[in-house]
Order: structure tokens, then C-alpha cells, then sequence
């Protein structure tokens, strides 16, 4: 069995040979950070998935062609300012944001990912990013009396920088071991809103010493991504700008690995502990959420239409308010999976709340409606609905939906 | 070019031959109207669409049976319970309700459409539900003193008796000419949660005194469908019981409709007037809605794309809260474009609130922004999305998420 220990106080920087600082340069109104830099001290192999919006940044247009470059050093992502909707100015923007990180760090313009998060529609302060990218390179190169020259503090920062709506950073790191070396892999994210589940909806950095090939890292990250960012709902909007990247500098100095077998499942184990804590650390955080929801499908046909069918409950307005409402109406759950389009039976239909069975064989299960409000009392709580069909079961995160929700995006101000 | 007249005061009964009532029997808790009954003097041909929900009220079974009949006559429907998820004792409730109603107005059991919508999981207070049969059909055969005795006060009645979370009933009629006889077309509709496009999403009884043939009218049932309830959302929940009916039965004395032609194309068009008009009432009555929101979707490649992206846009909770919040924020609406899964071209789309340019060939239009919030004072506001690509359009429409979106659902108890 594939196992890990969780580091207390674990980030991106945890990982050796990685840096990041975050610093503010202006780009939001407030004091608050606003651009983060994290940096590889060698060549890195990188896999990373997109948003499949059809009205994307162009940060992801650099981010494909800088894909195919073998080897990477460089993630530079600003909050504040999507740099979406920007046309061929905007475009320009993103290209001179990733040669000014290059040349600050320097490293090649093609081994640099650039992203951007915030308000959609306005062009980037380049004076500010230019600042920025300065000050953040200083930070990590130059000036050793810096906070930032202990690693794990400057993977704080650039957990701060990157927030946007997001009331908390979110940050995870695990060691494991792999063909007998210590092998690390921490992350950061961030993401409160527009969050659904087309691609990683966010941005999330996850880096790691481990030595794996570039397309054996592509296919674990794409499966990886689908069980934790493809996950998780907060409100079905997919934003423009969504973007997961994964670094693997290899200073591990395991035998790389190259293909399936123990090396591989050990470190996937490892990789999709980070990826589900940083997803599941969104949904936490979702915009106004008074509860964290876990709904697990089980007895789908095929893992396909249990994720299909969790999203749908997920994404559920009348489910997401009577969790907010202490309301065990599990019509609305019962419903909400009736119209995913998977196959079901309904009159072998079963939910729970918690504990509490409140559906049973398609029909109202008896129970104690104190007991089955009382799951409420918990913030965590998991709905659990067994379509009756068949073996497979897929298991999504989401919050509520509450006053606060529709507050935070009424007066989220353009 | 079609034509018609809307009706003052215009309702289901303002159809000759078509007869109401609506009664409280009990179901719900308060005194509001819960049983509502309709009646065709003569046989009528019938076409109805149904949810296509899995999990569904043993109601559309019934009326998927029944709609084999050749000739209809009664259409009966509870509010206050949804008789769904109530398994085999839940069917035999839905026979037994139909046959009492067929007893009571002396036709056949298979002449009669049975619905119910309120909660799921409960079983129907089979008594209320005699009563209240009993009752109404009193009021509509053999009481020349009740005020149902005026055709129009029993269609207002029953329309009031569909209601759940509605504020205020939902009714319509036109007259037109087809084949050179003056025709009727009512309805009345109830529906304002759980509204969603897959199917009628509500309740809908249509009544006409044109003679037409049942397979072109479930043919235009289909299309006038398509073109109104599938093309309203509140919430993006579909619910376990919409249902659509339409009954026609021939008293204009017309010669029958039996194909396209000149009177196919007059009556559609009173049809769809109708159907559209009861549709936009219940997005209008979208719960807790301070908006009512026109969404048209222009330079589509085909009126299915341009159908499927209004329906994502008006779904968008980021586009509901900003309509709420009075915010120009068009990059949502962009936003929600990009991830309808239709073809588009990012640089070439334009976005209009009202009036007002917004977004202009893919990046910020230039427009004054205290006159993009006035668009906001009116009630009804129209979105306008060019996609760029061809020239397929269709319109949707929704209202706006609000504080009392979630405080009706958070408190609505099971």
C-alpha cells in the first residue's frame, strides 16, 4: 500500500530546489500581494491542463506553445487583472510578462508559464507587473537577509499573492518515498468562485523533486486533475483562465520513472493527496459556504456517470440551499440525479445524509427527522446516493449556497 | 402574416366548451386553493411533453398510458404534494385519482391527464384528494349558482389552485382566425422553482376549440415547447413532475388542421404566443427574483447552439448575481459563452446590455457606465450575445438570482 506523511506547515516550498515569493506591485486597489514568482533552482519537466472555456486568456495561449519546451523553470502569475478578453494587446502583455520573468530569473522566455487571475476585460498595469517581477526576483535571488531566504515562507507568499475572492491560501506539501528516496511534492491554489468542472477551474502550482518523464507526468497529472479540480463545484461557472501546473526538477534523485509499476503508483498516491487537498481546500472556500459537502455516487454503471451524476447534485441550487436551510429534503438530491443523464433505477434508489438513510428503495426511508437535521450541525458533511445499478463510484466536493454567496457576487464590482 | 388578438381577463376557460374549477381539499396546510379540475364538453384530441427526469411521479406514467387514447376529456392536478418517489402505492394513488375524476365527470379513466407537484416523498391524503374531486366537479356540472357558473372565475380558480411557491397565477388567451372560424387558444401554467430546460419544467394546460388531428398536434406541441418552456430557467433544476398539456377540441368548427399549410402556420403562431407567454411568466415569477432577463443569442451557427449558450448564460449564477447587483460585468456573460460548449469566435462576439455596448469584437467596448447600470433600473432587461460565427438566433429567459432565491429554498420544509 502506497503511503505519505503530510508536512505540517507544507507548501509549494517545501519541495527542494523550489522558491516563490509574492510581493504587492499595485495591480489591485488594496495593499494586499498581487504577484507571485516560484522558480526552480534546475530543469524541470512540466505537464499542465487548461481551461476548456472557449473564451480563454491569452496567458494560456503562451502557456501551449511554452508546453512543448522540454524543460521549464518559471511560474510568474499576478491576481487582480484576468488579462482576458484583451485581444492582441493583451496577448503582448502576456508574451512581455513571461520575458521580463525569464530575464529576471535568468532563465529562457519558453521556460517561464504565465497566468493571470481577476476582473476580465481590462488591460494588465505593465508598469506594475514590471515592478513586480522585479521585486519577487529580488526576493529569491538577491538578498539573502529576506524572509523569503527561508523557502517555506516564500511559498506563503505566493500563496497569498495569487488569492483573489479566496478567504484563506491554500497550501499542502507530503513526503513519500520512491525507488528509495525521499520525494516531496507540495502545492498551492487558489479559487473561490467560478468554480465548476470543466478543467482545474483555478489555478493550482504543484511542484515535486521526483525524477519522471515528461509524458508519463502529462497522463498522471490528466488523471490526477480528474479526480480532484474536475471534482470539485462551487457555482458550474468554468472561468476563463483556469490552469494547473505540475514541475518536477528531479532533484531527488530517484531512478526516473518511465512507466507504470510501484514507482509510479507510490508517487501518484502522493500526487493526488496534493491535487484533492488543494481542490477540496476551494470548495471549503467557496464563496459565502456555510458547509463543506462531500456527495459520494455509488452503484453508477461506470466512474463517468458517477462523476457526472455527483456534479449534477453538486451544482444543484435547490441542494445547495437546503444544506444552507438544515432541510433534509432529499427530493432534491433524489431529483437532481434523475436529470444527469446517467443510468439509474430509481426504485433501487438509496441516500444518505451523513449517517442518517432518508431515501430507501425509491421512496422515503423512515427515520428521525431530529437526527437527520442534526448532520447539519456539522460544517463537513457527506451525502452518500447509491444509484442501484451497477459497481462504479466517483466522489465530488462542493459547498453551499447561501446569502453570502449572492452578497459577494451582487457587489463584486467590475 | 399570422395574426391574433390577446383576450382581456384571458384564461384557460375563455376557450368555448373548456370548463374549471379549483378547490381547497386539504393538501396543503393553509387554506390556499390545492385541486384544480378541467373539463372538455365534447372529446378532444390531446398531445402533452413530459419531464425527462429518470426519477419521475407515477403521474407521467399514467398519463404516458393514457395518452393513447384517442380523445381526452379531463385534466385533474394537486398542488401541495408531487406524489413522487412514492413507488408502487404512489401509482396506484395516481389510477385512483384519475378514475375518481372520470367517475365524477362521467368519462372514461384513460380520457383523464393526472398531475401533482409540491414536495417529494409523501404519499397523497387520498381523502383530501376525493374531496376535493367531489367538490369540483360539483362546482363545474351541477351548481348554475356557483361563480364557476362563468366560465372565465373557474379558470382563474384553477389557475389559482396549480400555485406552489408562485406569487401570482399564470394565465393567457388569444383569439385568431384559421380556415375562416374565429379560434380560442387558453392556458394556464404554474411553475417558479425547480425551473430548468430540460422540458416543460412546470405545469401547463393549454385548451383550444381548433379541430386539428393529434399527430400534428403533438408535432406543434413539440416545436411550441422548444420554443418557450425549454427555453426558460430559474435554477437549472428540472423537476420530477412537468408536465404540458394541450387539449383541442374542435367546437370552432374549422376543417381540420391536418398538415402544414396557411391555417397550421395561424394557429401555431396563437400557440406559441401562448406557450411563450406563460412560459415567461414563470421565469418572470423565478423565486425571489428582482429581475426579469431576455437573453438573445445572435450569429450562432445553429439555432441549437444558440438555444444551448442563452440557456448557459441565463443558468450562470455569476450572471444572476450581477444582474442583481446592478453590475455591467460582461465578462461573465462572456465567460459563460465560452464554456456553453457551442462554436464561437472569441474576437468577433459583441455583448449588449439594453442598449448599451459592453464588449465589442472579443475585448471592453468603450461605453459610459453609469448609463450601462441605468439598464438595471428597468425591471425587464435584454442581454444580446453575438457570437460571431453564422446566423442562427434564439431567445431565453430568466430572472435574476437574489438574497430571496436562497432564503425561499433554505426555508422551504419538508
Amino acid at each position: 500500500m502506497a503511503s505519505f506523511d503530510v508536512l505540517g506547515d507544507g507548501t509549494i516550498t517545501s519541495v527542494p530546489g523550489i522558491w516563490a515569493a509574492g510581493v504587492h506591485c499595485g495591480i489591485k486597489q488594496s495593499d494586499a500581494l498581487d504577484l507571485a514568482l516560484i522558480y526552480s533552482e534546475v530543469d524541470a519537466a512540466a505537464a499542465a491542463t487548461f481551461t476548456r472555456n472557449k473564451v480563454f486568456s491569452p496567458t494560456i495561449t503562451v502557456n501551449r506553445e511554452n508546453l512543448k519546451s522540454p524543460t521549464h523553470r518559471v511560474i510568474v502569475d499576478n491576481s487582480g487583472n484576468a488579462n482576458t478578453c484583451t485581444g492582441e494587446r493583451g496577448l503582448q502583455d502576456a508574451r512581455r510578462m513571461a520575458a521580463w520573468a525569464a530575464e529576471a530569473m535568468g532563465v529562457k522566455a519558453e521556460q517561464v508559464f504565465v497566468c493571470s487571475t481577476g476582473v476580465i476585460g481590462r488591460f494588465l498595469p505593465m508598469d506594475c507587473v514590471a515592478r513586480g517581477i522585479r521585486q519577487a526576483a529580488e526576493m529569491i535571488l538577491r538578498n539573502p537577509q529576506s524572509t523569503i531566504h527561508n523557502p517555506i515562507e516564500g511559498g506563503h507568499l505566493a500563496a497569498r499573492a495569487i488569492m483573489t475572492t479566496d478567504t484563506f491560501p491554500k497550501e499542502v506539501a507530503v513526503q513519500t518515498e520512491v525507488g528509495g528516496k525521499t520525494v516531496t511534492v507540495g502545492g498551492i491554489a487558489k479559487g473561490a468562485g467560478m468554480i465548476a468542472p470543466n478543467m482545474g477551474t483555478m489555478h493550482a502550482f504543484v511542484a515535486t523533486d521526483c525524477a519522471i518523464a515528461k509524458p508519463v507526468l502529462k497522463s498522471m497529472l490528466r488523471d490526477s486533475v480528474q479526480r480532484s479540480f474536475n471534482s470539485i463545484t462551487v457555482d458550474g461557472d468554468t472561468s476563463t483562465s483556469d490552469t494547473v501546473i505540475v514541475l518536477a526538477n528531479g532533484l531527488a534523485g530517484n531512478r526516473p520513472i518511465e512507466n507504470d509499476g510501484r514507482s509510479y503508483n507510490q508517487f501518484k498516491v502522493a500526487l493526488d493527496y496534493v491535487t484533492q487537498e488543494l481542490a477540496k481546500m476551494i470548495a471549503r472556500d467557496g464563496e459565502g459556504a456555510s458547509h463543506f459537502i462531500t456527495v459520494v455516487v455509488k452503484g453508477a454503471m461506470t466512474e463517468e456517470e458517477a462523476h457526472r451524476c455527483g456534479l449534477t447534485i453538486a451544482n444543484s441550487p435547490l441542494v445547495k440551499t437546503a444544506v444552507f436551510g438544515r432541510d433534509p429534503n432529499w427530493g432534491r438530491i433524489a431529483a437532481a440525479a434523475g436529470r444527469a443523464g446517467v443510468r439509474l433505477r430509481a426504485e433501487k434508489m438509496n441516500v444518505w445524509l451523513g449517517e442518517v438513510q432518508v431515501m430507501k428503495n425509491g421512496g422515503a426511508a423512515e427515520f428521525d427527522f431530529q437526527r437527520a437535521q442534526a448532520v447539519f450541525d456539522q460544517k463537513d458533511i457527506t451525502l452518500t446516493v447509491d444509484l442501484g445499478i451497477g459497481k462504479a463510484r466517483w466522489t465530488v466536493w462542493t459547498c453551499d449556497f447561501t446569502y453570502d454567496y449572492v452578497k459577494i457576487n451582487a457587489e463584486y464590482t467590475t
